[in-house]
C-alpha cells in the first residue's frame, strides 16, 4: 500500500514550530496501516523538518538561539544576494534535513512520547511552505 | 514483507557507542530480505543514532569531544529545570537525527567496510534508550 | 517493486559537488514508478550526501567555508594518524549523513524547483565514492 499527498503548511515566522497533528491529520490513511513508514518531505532548501520535544516552547526558542549563533549572519558568505538569513538558511537546513522517516505501528505514528515533528523556519519571511508525504505499509 | 520489533538497549554513559551487532542480531528476518531497507529509529530526543567509523574508539571520543565543544552547557539557556546537559542533549539529537535507514542486499545490511551504527547518549544519566527497527524488502 | 544498483561516483576535490543528474541517469528505473521512494546511500564514512540549492557554484563553496569553521583541523584531535583533514571529515559526514530519502512520483524524483542532490566530499583526496542507490515503489 502506497499513498502520496502535498500539503502546504502556513508561513510561520522564523523559528522552530510543532506540526505533528497538522501532518498527522493530513494523512487520515495512516490508520488503516499495521506496519509501515511515513516520509515526510520539504520541497524547499531554506526550510528543514526535524524531530524533537513537543512539550516546553523554551526548547524550541533554544534551538533558534543555538543555531542562529553556530550559523552566524555575519560571516563573510559569498551567496549573500537574497539577504543576510538566506545562506545561513542553507547550511542550518542541511544540518537539519529535508525529510523525516517514521514508524507506523497499528495506525499510529509510533513516536515516542516527547517527540513532536518540527517546521524549522531558517528565513525571516519564508512563506508558506510545500511538504510531500509518502506513507507505505502493510 | 514488512517487519518490525522494538528492542531496548541497556544504559551507556554519555558519548558514543558502537552498537551494530545488537541491532543485526535482533532482526534475524534480515537474512530472508534479497534487496531491501532496514529502518532504525530511537524513540527519544536527547539520544540519536548515527553511522560512523566502526573501527577506532578514539574516532568516537573525538565526537564527543566535537559535540560537547559546539553545543556547550553553558549557554544561557532557557530550558534548563532538567541540568545543564539537557539542551544540549537536545540539539545534539537533532543535529544528528532519530533514525537511520540502511539498504539490505542479499540478507545483509549493505554497509561499507568502515561503517559501523552508533548510539549517540548525550545525556549524562540518558538510561535504557528503545529502538524501534522495521524491515522491508524483497 | 524494489530496484538496487551500486555506481562510483569519480573522485572530487574537497568540498560541495552537484550529482543530482548522475545519480538520476543511474536509475532509469524510476521512470516506471508512479509513487515511491529512492534511497541514496553513500558507503563511506568521511563523505556524504545532503540534499540543497542547485543553482548558484558560491552557495557550494560557501558550505565548505563554513563546515571547516565549523570543525576545525587544529583541534586537539586523538584521531590523527590519517591527517589533519580525516577527523573533521567524519564529523561533518555525520552532521550531513551518509543517505538522502526522496520521494519518487509520475517517474520523477519529487524534488522542489531549487533542490539538488550534493556529494558532500570531506577528505582533501577522498578518491571514487561508492553509492547504493534503492528504489521501490507502486
Amino acid at each position: 500500500m502506497w499513498f502520496q499527498r502535498e500539503i502546504t503548511l502556513r508561513p510561520r515566522p522564523r523559528g522552530f514550530h510543532l506540526v505533528t497533528r497538522e501532518v498527522v491529520e493530513a494523512v487520515p490513511e495512516l490508520r488503516e496501516v499495521r506496519v509501515g513508514l511515513a516520509h515526510l518531505f520539504i520541497r524547499h532548501t531554506s526550510a528543514s523538518l526535524t524531530l524533537n520535544e513537543n512539550a516546553s516552547p523554551d526548547v524550541r526558542r533554544d534551538f533558534e538561539t543555538w543555531f542562529s549563533r553556530a550559523v552566524p549572519e555575519d560571516l563573510a558568505w559569498e551567496h549573500a544576494l537574497e539577504g543576510p538569513d538566506d545562506m545561513p538558511a542553507h547550511i542550518k537546513a542541511s544540518l537539519l534535513g529535508p525529510s523525516l522517516t517514521l514508524p507506523i505501528a497499528d495506525g499510529h505514528l509510533a513516536l515516542g512520547t516527547w517527540q513532536g515533528v518540527y517546521l524549522c523556519e531558517h528565513r525571516d519571511h519564508g512563506g508558506p511552505r510545500r511538504l510531500l508525504l509518502t506513507v507505505q505499509g502493510d
